[in-house]
């Protein structure tokens, strides 16, 4: 409230490389700029009061073609912490929408009414096209795979968070590798710093996809080791990111049941892992997280809900080209 | 807008003793601390712009795993007019948050996104469980029955405002007696201040349930009487209190018409009852008072809707901690 | 945010004509202020900052009883850039409202939540019985024909910003003219100015009906013209407003698929037109304009939606009393 923003300075001199841009992908965003947005969450979450007007007089519309609440709610959420408004719709009430009206020419209309735009779709390639037509700056918040930049974000402003540093790490990534969009994306982005090494604990069946495995060959200093079994490895481990194993993958049932319980995270496997391992999940959960590793130290999955929300302020104010207040003097002291 | 609230300085030294905590029932909230809401809703009713502030920054979050607009709305516009903001979902929305996540779940990570939930579930019960997950206040907006605490202040607020006091009153309660829990929680809160004369109305098939007659019995100076007949008794009643007469309760339609009719209030009923009896009614009506009783005096029931609002206002603030600008010092010059 | 807006002084002297009232039809609203709220809605445009906080503290309710996301993102980003808040339900959340409920008890409702409601229901009729139960104003955001007051504000308003005026114009409207009752609203409020040459564009199938070809032959100095043929007369419009020609209007598809190409608009159609022709369009458009034209200068239906909201923008705070600051001195040292 004390803080007066002022609306015509804050986008004149003040440029932030990523103001007015789309972001439909992480690949094509420097990797500067994506440590700097996690530096911008990490000062967010200690300012909250400094930056409770970033944003005052901007509107997000949040156009969810599927519903998905809980992205949905961390999209919002992060415009309302910063001063800003939200409009938008989700799932059932898009009827009218929808009839017949091309995602184009929704974009056309919203950018008349919103200054940024986080969308939401099940077809692959939508929130390009939207970005496309849009006037404003668009946030993929998914499409197709429900892989999204902002989940990528999210994971890493988390490792950062626990571990210090995002490379010099052995990071397994366990569950299913074959269909988990979210892991393919980070595996992606860690490459692009490389000194990383994957350990990817899959069944046979769900095991990481070739041009995945590619990109780390690729990459400097980063290995991988493909296995089936968890406890013979979860003692090696900096980081330990679950995903859930759906049961839809499989061929029949026996499968499915027999490697289930394979691939659960218990107190009892946790007893083999390094007691500053860190514990990720891109939620929700249904049970490969056992509820009482809740309580364990080392679980870091509800914290990621928290991070999900600062990377998304931090990334909202960037693309708006509102300055978080304080946050370029504190990073030249620093640096 | 001139009133610059200090968030830092409310959240330390000014203890108010609702903070923090959850409220599924008002069973366990000291009566003094009720009727010192019923204060603090009386007092934002003629103070609105002096409190437009008391929640600036604050986020309410409506989980609504069913719908009921009317209390969502009411819940929003009160934090709204206290200066806060609101998320959440309502019904249709719910799919992705209920696919296979626990309510503790959600209200983890919702936890992450507002400074406080109001949670409407079908399933008894589940407010319980959602305030022991979340680590921000929840309140019950309803569960299982669809009795939920803020609908009985609305209902003690209301009363208090007609006239002037809460006991020493007779209070006729009318219709379906046996699964109006609405009705259930209000006699049981009443009956911790005592000296209150029930008159319980409605058919036989409806009357009030043993322990709820059991609570009146064993408090202080509070008596009641049954009867089917509204006519006989609404000259001697204070408070009237309506209820809907659900025509599923009844084993034939004959005598639901048959019954229907004794408990519908309309003008030719009232010239019976007193001056300054107030009619309330928890809404919607369907037929059960006639539209002609609205432009009647005696007609209490919009006033309730406004109440409730003022009431969830008082309730919100309280639970956050944040204090009611010039509320304290009002209240220490009337004491 | 440095605005500090006096509610108190706001709603005191400064009498606005339009205050306090609903809006159901334009037919009723002195020509005077519908061209007052042009005037604001353009003093808006150009004076963003100033009227941010116009409406600060107002709450606006969306009671859309069938989703039409276009015009219920439009209502709310009008009340949001003005500085208030905004509640409501659509279409799908609203099974506990409709639940029984007469939409007179829903309106006495909201009344003691928002300071002004926009409502949408399929119902003809139901924005009048809204009007008058509702205790603060309401706006018909379309009922039935789905013809509603701020749709012909926005065509108004982007006709004066493409042309200079309303009148002493040859205005050409295509396509459906038997059931597009945008098009009869638009006629109709024109013929209150006169001096205006219609040119209706239709099928035979498709004419407009009597009552309002009446209302031009009784209106000063305007004159229409009926055509099956866009291309003969396109060189002579200083207006082209175009409409969507739904299949379901015809008796086979043969007609339909003969008809359709003839009305749509195209680059090639164009060429005959005149260089500062303005193209307006209600949206949502299926295929009746080619995506090709919305390069095209002369396109102005997107500024259209802007418009919208800007209109919506005036009449909010004309129908609250709240003044646009520095509107009245401005209209002053213009007059």
């Amino acid at each position: 409230m004390s803080q007066q923003v002022d609306h015509a300075s804050k986008t004149s001199s003040d440029v932030v490389p990523l103001r007015g841009r789309s972001v439909v992908t992480l690949d094509d965003i420097p990797m500067t700029q994506i440590l700097d947005l996690l530096d911008r969450a990490a000062y967010i979450d200690t300012h909250r009061r400094q930056v409770a007007h970033t944003c005052d007089g901007r509107v997000l519309a949040t156009l969810f073609y599927e519903p998905s609440t809980r992205t949905r709610l961390s999209f919002e959420t992060a415009m309302l912490r910063l001063g800003g408004q939200v409009i938008g719709f989700a799932g059932a009430q898009l009827a009218s929408v929808s009839k017949g009206e091309s995602i184009s020419d929704t974009l056309k209309t919203v950018s008349n009414y919103a200054d940024i735009v986080a969308i939401r779709h099940p077809k692959e390639g939508a929130a390009l096209v939207a970005s496309q037509a849009a006037t404003v700056p668009v946030i993929n918040a998914g499409d197709g795979g429900h892989m999204h930049p902002t989940q990528t974000l999210t994971d890493l402003a988390t490792i950062r968070a626990r571990k210090g540093r995002l490379n010099h790490l052995t990071i397994g990534l366990c569950g299913d590798l074959t269909f988990g969009r979210t892991v393919h994306s980070l595996i992606t982005t860690l490459c692009r710093l490389g000194h990383v090494d994957f350990v990817l604990i899959s069944p046979d069946e769900l095991r990481t996809p070739e041009y995945v495995l590619e990109r780390i060959r690729s990459s400097a200093d980063c290995t991988y080791r493909e296995t089936g079994d968890l406890n013979g490895v979860i003692g090696d481990l900096d980081v330990l990111y679950m995903t859930r194993v759906q049961q839809e993958r499989f061929f029949n049932e026996d499968d499915y049941l027999r490697l289930r319980d394979t691939y659960i995270l218990d107190a009892d496997k946790l007893r083999a892992a390094r007691p500053d391992m860190a514990i990720l999940h891109p939620l929700p959960r249904v049970n490969e997280i056992a509820v009482e590793v809740d309580h364990d130290p080392r679980a870091a999955y509800f914290q990621q809900v928290r991070n999900g929300m600062l990377v998304r302020m931090a990334l909202e104010s960037a693309l708006l080209g509102d300055e978080l207040p304080g946050y370029r003097e504190q990073k030249e002291v620093a640096a």
